[in-house]
Order: C-alpha cells, then sequence, then structure tokens
C-alpha cells in the first residue's frame, strides 16, 4: 500500500505527461505525422555544437576520477565561480562561487529551497498562471499554495491581490519570468512594486519573506525584450535557473540556485541548501555536465527557431479568431478557450490530432496552454488543424 | 529563518562530509602527502576505459535532442530494459523494463521508495551499523528509524531482535550488503531467515512490510564472494542500486530501484516512484549517463586494486593489535575502537594526521570506519602512523 500522499498524487498525476502519454498513443494509429503535440516542453533546438565538444574535451582533458567524482553537495568550486562572475557581468552584480549551488535542474532546486525554507503548514504564494509542479514542491515540504488569481489582461502578478492575501503565515512566493504557460515576461515596475510590498510586509509582520524567481526560461526571450534581475530589488530573493531550455540539456538535469548577498540568514541558507542537496538524494548536481557548464557559459541555443514558431502559430490562431496575448519569452502560447471549460475544449482538439494542455492545469481554467517546441513544419502542417478547431466553436 | 527540521540537521551536519573538509585543511597546513584521509568514499580506481568510449559514440552517433532530452520519469525504455536482462542473466530471474526505475543514485532511489511508502510516523527498521544517511531519508518523509544494535561478532542482521521488534507499524526495513561500513556480504541464511520473518510478520500483523536492499556495493566484492539476492527470497523487496563505486561515477547520480515482480500493489507502487522521481525534483536519471549505462553493462572497475589495499591494511592492522572483522566486499574497514569513545579515539587519530569516521555515525559507537578507497602508495605511508596510534593505546 503506498503513502497517502502518493495515492492521491499518483491518482491527479500530472497532466501534461499524461497528455505526453496519449500523444504516443495518437501517433500509433494516425502516424506521428499527423499527430500535433503541442503538450509538454521538450526542447526540440539542439544543443550548440560547443556542449559535444566540450564533453569531449573534458574526457580528453581531465583526469577522470575527478570529472565523474564526489566534490562539495553545492557543486565544484571552479564552476560556481565561472557562473557568478557571467551573472555579475550581465546584471552589474558582486556575486560569487558562495551564492551559487548547483542543482539538478531549476526543480532540484526549487526543492531544496523549499526543504530549506518550509516548516509544515507554511504558506507559499504562486501568481497563477503558474507552473502545476509548484502545488507538488510545495506540499513535499507540507506547505500550502495559496494562488492569487491571474490578471487575464497582462498576465502579470496581481500586486494588489497580494496586498491582501500576504499574511504573517507567508514563507515564500514564488514567480516564473518569462513564464510557463503564457511566455510574459514581468517588467520592472511590477518586480520592483512586488519587492516594495515585500519588504514592507517583512517589516510589518516582523518576519522573513523570501522570494523565489523560478527562471529556466530566461535565455529564451525575442525581440531583444530583457529580464529584471530581482536580486537587485530584494534581499531576500533566490533564483532558480536550468539549463535544460537555454541549452536544450532538459534529460541531463543541471541547474543552480543563486541566493542573494544580503539575504537574512545567509550562512544558514546556503548551509541548508547544501544539506538538502545532500539528504534528499540529489547529493550533487550530475558532475560531468556541472563541469560542461564551466565551460560553455556563453553558449547558446538558436532562440530564433523558437521566434519563427512563435510568429507562425500566434499569427495563424488571431487569424482565425483566437484571443492569445503575444508572448515575449519561453515557448508557450496561451490563448483563451472559446469556452469556459478548458478540459472539454482540449477534448475537442484531440478530434483534429491537436494536443493541448488545458489552462486548469496551471491554475488558470479558460485557457490552454501551446508548447510550440517543435518543428516548424509541424507547426505548418498543424494550421489547418486549428482553423478547423475555431471553425467548430464558430470564430471564423 | 530556516526551516526547524533544517535547523537542527545543519547543526548535526554529517560527520563523514565534515571530516571530508577537515581533511583539505590538514592538508593545507602538513601538504596533502602528510595526511592520510580515510573520511570518505570516493572512489579512486580510474572508471573504465569504455566509459569515455561509449560517451563519445553516443555523442557521434545519437540525435541530441534525444540523448540529453526529456523520457519517461522511469528512464529510457531500452536502457531499462537491457538493465532487466543482465540482472536476469546473473540471477535466473524475469524481469523486464517495468521493474525498473532509474534513479539519480541509490541515494535518489532510496528517497523515490521512502517517499512512495511512508505516512508519518510510519516505521523503518535498519540494523547498525547502517549507513547514517538513512536517518535523514526516513525523516525527510517523516517515518522513524528504528536501529537494531550491532551483532559485534558477525555484523550480520540480528533477526532475533528483530522479531522482537517488529511490530504492525513497521512499513520497511532496509539492509545493506556488502555493508557500509563493515564491508560484510550478509549470508543466504540470514537473508533466507529475515525474509522468513517478514512474510510471517506481514501474516500476523496483515500488512505490507518492504524490505529494501541498498547495494551500491554489489560488485565490490573479493574471494569470488557471492551477494545473494533478495527479490528471489521476498515478494515486498526494492533493490536500490547505484554505479557510483560499480564503475566509479559517484558524482553522475546514476542508478536504478528494481521492483520485485510479485510486489502488493505492484502498479501503484511503479506510479509512485515515477511520481516520486519528478516531485521530488529528480525527473529522471541524468540521460546521457543513462545511455552510458546501456552501452557499459558489461564494464568493471578493477576490484583487485580495492583488494590490495583492503589486504595492506587488514594485516598491518591486525598486526599492530586492533580487532577488525576481515571484510568481503565494499571499501571500508571497521575496527573495533581501544576505548569506548570511538569520537575520542578519532581525535587522537588527528594527532597523526589520520581522518578516521567515529562508528557512531553509523549507530555502532566504539567502532571506527576506514575508507581504504585511496592509493597502495598512501596506504604504504601511512602504516606508520596507524603503528603509533595502536602504540598511543598500548596495543603494541
Amino acid at each position: 500500500m503506498i503513502s497517502k500522499k502518493m495515492q492521491s498524487l499518483v491518482a491527479s498525476s500530472s497532466t501534461i505527461r499524461a497528455m505526453f502519454e496519449e500523444g504516443k498513443k495518437l501517433a500509433a494509429i494516425h502516424g506521428e505525422e499527423n499527430v500535433f503535440d503541442y503538450s509538454i516542453g521538450n526542447p526540440n533546438v539542439e544543443p550548440p555544437e560547443n556542449i559535444k565538444l566540450a564533453i569531449k574535451e573534458i574526457l580528453d582533458e581531465e583526469k577522470s576520477t575527478y570529472v565523474h567524482g564526489y566534490m562539495n553537495n553545492s557543486g565544484y568550486d571552479d564552476v560556481r565561480e565561472t557562473i557568478a562572475l557571467h551573472i555579475n557581468k550581465k546584471n552589474e552584480l558582486n556575486l560569487s562561487k558562495e551564492n551559487i549551488v548547483m542543482t539538478c535542474g531549476a526543480a532540484g532546486g526549487l526543492n531544496i529551497t523549499l526543504k530549506t525554507l518550509l516548516n509544515p503548514g507554511d504558506e507559499v504564494i504562486a501568481f497563477a498562471p503558474f507552473f502545476g509542479e509548484y502545488n507538488n514542491y510545495v506540499n513535499n515540504f507540507d506547505g500550502v499554495l495559496t494562488v492569487i488569481p491571474a490578471d487575464t489582461e497582462t498576465f502579470e502578478p496581481n500586486i494588489e491581490v497580494l496586498s491582501e492575501k500576504i499574511s504573517s503565515n507567508t514563507k515564500a512566493v514564488i514567480i516564473n519570468s518569462p513564464n510557463n504557460p503564457t511566455g510574459v515576461i514581468y517588467s520592472e515596475e511590477t518586480l520592483k512594486k512586488l519587492c516594495d510590498l515585500l519588504s514592507k510586509k517583512q517589516e510589518e509582520f516582523n518576519t522573513s519573506i523570501y522570494l523565489i524567481s523560478d527562471e529556466p526560461y530566461r535565455e529564451i526571450v525575442y525581440d531583444n525584450c530583457e529580464v529584471p534581475c530581482v536580486l537587485k530589488y530584494y534581499k531576500n530573493s533566490f533564483i532558480g535557473y536550468s539549463y535544460s531550455k537555454s541549452l536544450s540539456l532538459p534529460g541531463e538535469r543541471i541547474g543552480y540556485v543563486v541566493i542573494n548577498n544580503d539575504m537574512d540568514d545567509f550562512n544558514d541558507v546556503v548551509d541548508s541548501l547544501n544539506t538538502a542537496n545532500r539528504i534528499l538524494g540529489f547529493v550533487n548536481a550530475p558532475s560531468l555536465f556541472q563541469r560542461v557548464i564551466g565551460r560553455c557559459l556563453d553558449a547558446e541555443v538558436d532562440v530564433n527557431v523558437y521566434k519563427r514558431n512563435r510568429d507562425l502559430l500566434y499569427n495563424h490562431l488571431i487569424k482565425v479568431g483566437f484571443t492569445c496575448i503575444k508572448p515575449q519569452g519561453a515557448f508557450y502560447l496561451f490563448p483563451k478557450s472559446p469556452i469556459e471549460d478548458d478540459k472539454k475544449f482540449c477534448e475537442d482538439a484531440k478530434k483534429f490530432n491537436l494536443l493541448l494542455v488545458p489552462g486548469s492545469a496551471f491554475g488558470c481554467p479558460g485557457h490552454i496552454r501551446i508548447s510550440y517546441c517543435t518543428s516548424y513544419e509541424k507547426i505548418e502542417k498543424s494550421l489547418d488543424a486549428f482553423t478547423k478547431l475555431a471553425k467548430l466553436y464558430n470564430l471564423i
């Protein structure tokens, strides 16, 4: 008999993963070329060629017991220092290796951060729409996730509602920009407002309230947009980063957490992140890929591939009558469902072999997520199906 | 302010890791060549050359978005199938990929298994001496670890005491053979007795009691010893495996969990392991190294290097008057401390630049762990220090 917590989790398992499995089933029936799987964020752009070269160089140049061996739970010192300097250069900061803990992707980073912060019953606040896994990450440590409803005009955090909801029981606020599922980049103005509010509330409640900025899409931005850096606006801030998207390495589980220099109880937090890395069973971020990152900080995937995809699909959706905010980053579109019941709409989409994810999975019903990290040709081929779907709902 | 759970954990942090850090400090003072760090199990034997070749072949032959991409949370189907067949061949079993979940090392595997099984307050039983991290892994899911005191003659599990302690609240029993820290391989007879008892107790209490066999040292055995396979003796059994030691890849975090075919609630358990892999933030075992394992199942590190180390150090310890069980596997010696206070003894050892770990860290005070995965030459050089330590305690 599995544990009670896992019983309910297994029963409600991940909607996105379920779609992924369903896609494979549909592909078996209709042929893979005729199924349009827009469900999962598995990058289709190849990792930069530098990655392959760096791996081979490391294998030839560095001692194998070092490359594949244990290091401190926080990761290799030289790699962490290199990453700190890289972030400094981009953001005019003053970080060193002490501010960096290498993690098993952003998912690992968020888990060790929440394990560090949460006592049972502590509140974590997220803004809809949000990555559904936050529910599970918070639940892992018996925290309670409070969701601030979406501002469906701008899809930016609703600071007014946050101001009403935040309490002395609030331990952390999670944000995600560029956002999954909307692709919206939170503006500097909004982030400053958010940070000002948190500072004020900390003082009012005499507590520490931590801001966790989940940024796996930081590098996936279009039209020269910039992603503001929260470290500049709020002392109790973490950044969770991953190379899953920016270097197309999602399976390798490599990322890091940045801890703000001025954070309350800085040393305890760092020690706790390291201990959590160890005892949750990560032990350390995978070693070879830590060393690869150390050599590839300037490597980038070709973001234009995603931009072309966005433009093609966004323009078509608008043309056939959907309402959708234009994403500035990430690789998702988040159009409004023509009917309130987004799950029914996704079921209808399947009739045209379109696999879409209901917005309810992101705390934002009435919308649907389309993950366009797939080939341009496949998107072109799918446009007709979107047109048919629009016709079914009399959008055109 | 970090969470209460983490406050006490950070305060008591890992003794072994602390020694590792201390070793670096001593090395800075006395020179690395004059410090004998026997504290951590970081394999010094190089990974087999096949590993490097396999990595390069994979990079050249397989599609990069596949090699570094997401797959099912349980891992690549073909790799899991290959591993299942490999285990079948060695043990005359009938496993398939359905029985295998790829994990971030054994630590990741134990954590997803305990997350799957434990409700708050559930009891897990371990036999001293045991790997101290079990305390933390069980605590992660609010379980309670009960320790059966060591049988310091044989260092085999004490089944009689288990029989008295086990209750309807017992959810799992963890064993570790070849054992860290003793190097003892639990005999087939002992395992059969253990499994018979568990079967009887399950029936008596009308519960499921799971046996978790933590086997990262399965391949590190000497003198043609065999490690019996628990899957044959008990239906509710898991094996947690890691390639950290057998292929000298501890930093890469690659291993797997095997689920017995006949386990109660097999499907729920498998679904839960996959879900736990996802939501604890592992998501999946690192992808490139999964593919490497798929190509390197017959690769082996040169165990004779460890055997030579064992023989050299074991013989010397006996010669200078220590009492110690002769290890059949793993790469640890677990001699009796000449005084009851093993921590004081380890402090005294430091005077001779010997870094040893107190047995109390393994639930077995009055002993010390010596991790001999270091170079033969270094061990030779350290023998004099052990002689001096023996003289300090009038052993010779």
